[in-house]
Formats: structure tokens, C-alpha cells, sequence
């Protein structure tokens, strides 16, 4: 009977769908767009009374393609964790993946046409926010007659999303997972992000964000980007024990990729770059910075928090992310236990920093399975 | 008597000084120079059997400027440590700076005139090596008729020179000060090296480091490079509390520099990439990750150091340096402790990271004048 019996399965072939949006959408920032579109996947079966739903929120380079394989072969970016018999058991939920607005894998962004001028947004597509994420994703679940989500779920920034969801929408989501996150980036965590976008931004090739209209890309940028991003994703360990000092073939004495951990870096940059967008990019790495929902609150999270007190939340964190330190998501906890909200917390010894969280660490899965559990039975007892 | 009981002064006006080498420089990597220069200061007056010479290393950025102030006005790079009544006191040492050999000040490098060709070495300038550094300094230490520093000393980078100088010239030198090192660079500190020089070479102004010739500089690149580098000079803590999450004029929504931290960051960058030679950035960042004495003896540090047993060492770390962080600093007192070597070490419980070996922490600095209390009376009863 328990999902947790059944022998885990891929979500199999996948294809996404597109909603679209013909209404203005307006940003945080005052600006607006006349309408959008949101790439979309789900897994699952939506019940009767649409209260199995959970939506799972991607942080900065995955998609809407959370799980399965699509139809170029790729499996999605979470299929350990969403699938048939998986912790989020697809047998059980129905699971939906959005590509977020301003994103580069079918979701209205830079890349597509500003109807007021027939040429790419570039650099003109507004700055957006993890608040006008979740506005847009509420404008799908409406569009999907799904009032209330049984849970939302992510990691890292996917988490920020699960927490804005916790405040901004408390009556449409039963459970907020929030995964190695952070209630606010750092000073140290913005200045990655700004070397990020100087390294794009000063791309010859950038063009000031209009290089679509050169037919070029600023890759060296991106990939620069890419490389000094993948570092605060990995620990210090796992990259010395991955890598160490090891030399690819002796000492070289010039430029070249003498040190694997310099092969794999420019081979991390050289694949993102072919593949994602750079205006996302900078999109993606203001959203970060952005975030802070206790800033309204003169810096008081447990008041940002205040309302999702009927929220359920499973916070988790590994103990070697230094990108997002446990202590951040222990604010997170405090807060939360100072509005007397259901949370449960694990700090999860795991050797591979901020990115264990797409990993598969068993404590860590068992955990999100556990989870879903409770998750499960609460719909149960909706009436 | 005691230096500790006069007043700290400035080493006043300095110039620097030229020293010319015509016998050629065959570099670790077989590759060879016909001659070169060193550009070098000094301060105090050497005395009569030159038993009390001190010769402090540079680290990444810095040069023979180390104490008093040049003809442009500006302060030496480790003034609070170096000058009359300082904890390396010029009334009793003469102590000597050398901007290294690839260097960008002064000192023979890339910007020079290769005299086989007529035009800039740039990056055909050979990968200089730690241990290249020591054998152009020792010729100068010939050169000025000195047989035995009565100290080498250094912080990071610099701090590697004065363990090679150990290693390689032990009975010509009686001390080392080895402040923030690291017996060899973690794949983390590779990796953020590698990104720095990705980001100078893919600059389209780089041109293969030919750049001279073409009436320009990879500034973008410099710049990035710099803003990465220096956020691993800072401690996490001490950016937080410097900057936090300050806005310089509330929130922008765009791509200019909206937190304090960003602002600060992009002027380090402007900064150094007015002043800084992106060849010698480069070669620098190169002679880092090579820095590996233990490679040689199958990765035993002990070994490696065994030819230092002679030699006194003071070992110091601070808490907060996430670069090169204590434990780094234990293993080589490790090491030299196995060989029965005489070390001090201490550990400063320092906020500003890195950075700290280059700032004013009352404890480091009262170390430091008492280990060259040490040094002082090692010399007297030198024969």
C-alpha cells in the first residue's frame, strides 16, 4: 500500500505544454509585459478534487524538465527524487515543473519577441523577482483549476520559491519544502553573483544585452560566469577529493588545462554556454539577490513568515554547503518555531556541498520520503 | 635598548634600485632568459659582516615597494610592519623588497623587450616558478654581498618564498616567517585561479598576451579577475558586517552596482586593472598552483623539508582565512615538527580573513616583534 514498498521508476517519456497568459503581468519592479506564456511538464495523475498537486521549483540553470526523459533523451534534472515509486511518488502526486518566467527553455524571456517592437526583449525583458515567479506560477495553477498545492518543493532557489509561495499564497500550498536555502544571500554571495554578471556584462559579444540582433553570443562571459558559480556549488572536499592536485599529463608550463579541475571547469562553462540563455543568466543571479522577504519587516523574518503559520514546512540542510550554510536555513527554523509553525529541520552530514541537494543521499531521501508521507495523509483528512 | 620600546615611524622616502643580472636565467621549466633586472628597495643599514639583512617576499599583487613612501606618494604594502621602531624594526635590520622576476614593476617581465625579437616578451615570457623566484633573489642576495638573511619573510604567495628559501638556500637563511600559507594550493584555490585567467585570456583585447602590440589591455578580464580574487581575501563575516546587503540607493532593477558590495567590488577591479600587468597576473596565479614542495617526495611535506632543519620557523594563520585556512598552516608545522625543526605557531582568532596577514591585529603584529627580538639575538651570537 505505501508507495515507499513499490520499486522506484522513471517518470518515462515526458513532453512539456504551454500555457499561455493574455492578461499584463506586472513586476515587482512596476514594469510590464502585455502577456506571457510558461513552459510547463507534470507527472501524475491530478485527483478528483485537484488537492494532490505539488509544484516543483527549479533553481538557476534546471527547467520545467524535472523528471523522465524528454524528447531529446534527457532525463530531468530531479528524477531521483520525482517519479513513479520515487520520494515524491508521481503513483501518488501530481507533479508540475514550470520553466520560470524569464527563463530561457520555452517560458516567455529576453530570447522571445517584445510585441511593442517585434525584436528580442535582450536586455529590455524587466528585472524579474522570486515574488513575480510565484504570481506567475499562481496564474498557472488557477489556469489548472488547483486551488490549493499539497505541497511546494525546491532547492536553493527553487526554496526561496517554496518559502514566497508559504508567504505570499499561505491558502494554496499545505507544505513548503525548502531544500539547502537561504533567507537572504550574503554580501559574499552577491559579490559571486556580480563577478557573474561582469564577466557577461562585459562580453564584447553582450552588446548590452541585445546580441541576439548580431547573431552572436557573449559565451566567454557565460562561460567565466558558469565556472566561478560551479565553485561555490561543490565543497571544498569533494573538489579536493574529486580532483586534488591532479595533472591531466604533467607539467605544462603554459595555459592549457594542465589540472583535471581545470579540464572540468572549462568543461562545465563551455556546456552551459551552448545551452542557456545569458540575458537568464543575469535575470536569474538579480532574483537571488533580491530576495528578502524580512527586509519589509525591518530585517524581521518571523514577521515575514507570520503568514504562513498554517503552512507545514520541511526545512533541510548539508552540513559542507557553504554557498548556504546550515546556519541560514537555521534562521529559517527560528523563525518559523517563533511563529509556533509546524517545521521539521535536518542538517544532513553530506560531503558535497550546495549541490547534494540534487544528489541522492539516502538520509536525504528517506527524509523527502518520510515526508510525503505526512504530505499524503493531510490530503487524506481534507474535506 | 629594546626597538619595542621606541616609536613606530615611517621608513620616510625611499627610491628604488636597480640590479642587473647578464648571466642568462634558466627558469624550473628549462625554459631560459638571456639576462634580466630586479628592481628592488631596501631599508636600514646592513652592518658590517651583513648579518642583518631581512628579505620580505611579495605576494600577488604588490612589488619592491614594501615600506616608507615612493616617489609617486605612495605607502609601501606592508608599512605597518616595516620601518623604524616597527616589529621588523629598520634600526636594526636592513631589510630588502624585490619586485620578482616576471614581475609588472620594475623587475624584468612580460611588458619587456625580449632580446631576441626586439618587442614585449608578453606570453612568451616563461612560467616562473616559486622556486625561480628564490634563485633570482638569492643572485641578488650575491650580488649585495650577502651570504645569510638573518630572516626571510612573507604572507600567502610570499610566505611560499620564504619556505622555499628554507628549502633550497637553509644555510642562507636563519629564519622563516611564514604568515596565511599554504604548503601547496586545494583544488578550490586552483579552480578559482583558473577562472581568473579565463577570464583575462578570452578577453578579445588579451591577443594571445600580445596585447602591447596592439595599443591595448584586457582590462574586462583584469578587472574580473580581481573581483574573484578578492573575494577569497575576505572573510565571509567581515564582508557581511562591511557591506551586508546595503543598497546604495534603494533598489534599481537593473544591472548597475545597487548593493554596496557590488560597488566596492567593481572599484577593487577598476583599481588593479589601471596598475597591474595582466601577463604578470597570469604568471603569478600560474607560480601559485605549481607551488608543491612535497610533489617531489611522493607528497611527505616532512621530507620536502628536511633539508630546513636548521633553520627557525614562526608559523602564523588566522582563524577566518578561508583561502588558506589553519589547517594548512598545521600541516607544514606538522611537518616541520616531525623533523624536530624549531617552530612557533600561532593561530589569531582574526575576523578579516586573509587579508588579516596584511593588517594591524595587535596580537600578530606583538608576535612579530617578539619573534624578531629572537631573530636580533640569533644574530648577536652569530660568530
Amino acid at each position: 500500500m505505501a508507495s515507499n514498498q513499490s520499486v522506484s521508476q522513471s517518470a518515462g517519456t515526458v513532453s512539456p505544454l504551454l500555457a499561455r497568459f493574455d492578461a499584463p503581468f506586472i513586476f515587482r519592479s512596476g514594469k510590464s509585459i502585455p502577456g506571457f506564456e510558461l513552459m510547463y511538464e507534470a507527472y501524475g495523475t491530478l485527483n478528483a478534487d485537484k488537492s494532490n498537486a505539488v509544484l516543483v521549483c527549479h533553481a538557476l540553470n534546471a527547467s520545467h524538465h524535472v523528471a523522465g526523459i524528454d524528447a531529446n533523451g534527457d532525463e530531468g534534472w530531479w528524477d531521483n527524487m520525482v517519479g513513479p515509486g520515487k520520494p515524491l511518488d508521481t503513483n501518488r502526486f501530481y507533479v508540475i515543473g514550470v520553466n520560470n518566467l524569464g527563463g530561457c527553455f520555452g517560458s516567455t524571456g529576453p530570447k522571445h519577441a517584445n510585441p511593442q517592437t517585434g525584436k528580442p526583449y535582450g536586455a529590455d525583458f524587466p528585472v524579474v523577482t522570486v515574488e513575480d515567479w510565484v504570481n506567475a506560477q499562481a496564474l498557472l495553477a488557477d489556469q489548472l483549476g488547483i486551488d490549493c498545492f499539497a505541497a511546494v518543493m525546491g532547492g536553493s532557489l527553487g526554496a526561496m520559491q517554496a518559502l514566497q509561495w508559504a508567504i505570499a499564497y499561505p491558502k494554496r500550498v499545505r507544505h513548503a519544502l525548502v531544500i539547502a536555502s537561504t533567507p537572504k544571500l550574503s554580501a559574499q554571495n552577491i559579490a559571486f553573483n556580480e563577478v557573474a554578471r561582469q564577466a557577461i556584462i562585459t562580453d564584447p559579444e553582450f552588446h548590452g544585452g541585445h546580441y541576439y540582433e548580431h547573431g552572436v553570443v557573449p559565451a566567454n562571459g557565460l562561460r567565466v560566469a558558469r565556472m566561478v558559480g560551479h565553485i561555490t556549488y561543490l565543497s571544498d572536499d569533494v573538489m579536493g577529493e574529486r580532483f586534488g592536485r591532479e595533472l591531466r599529463d604533467g607539467l605544462q608550463y603554459g595555459y592549457g588545462a594542465e589540472f583535471q579541475i581545470e579540464s572540468y571547469l572549462r568543461h562545465q562553462g563551455e556546456k552551459f554556454s551552448g545551452y542557456f540563455d545569458a540575458n537568464t543568466y543575469l535575470l536569474i543571479t538579480k532574483a537571488l539577490d533580491y530576495f528578502d522577504p524580512a527586509a519589509a519587516h525591518d530585517g524581521n523574518l518571523a514577521k515575514a513568515l507570520a503568514p504562513a503559520r498554517g503552512v507545514g514546512f520541511l526545512v533541510v540542510s548539508f552540513t559542507t554547503d557553504w554557498r548556504f550554510s546550515p546556519a541560514k536555513s537555521r534562521e529559517i527554523v527560528d523563525a518559523l518555531t517563533a511563529n509556533r509553525t509546524n517545521v521539521s529541520y535536518a542538517e544532513i552530514d553530506a560531503p558535497h556541498g550546495h549541490d547534494e541537494f540534487l544528489l541522492t543521499d539516502p538520509r536525504y531521501h528517506a527524509l523527502a520520503r518520510t515526508y510525503y508521507e505526512r504530505v499524503w495523509n493531510s490530503i487524506g483528512s481534507r474535506t
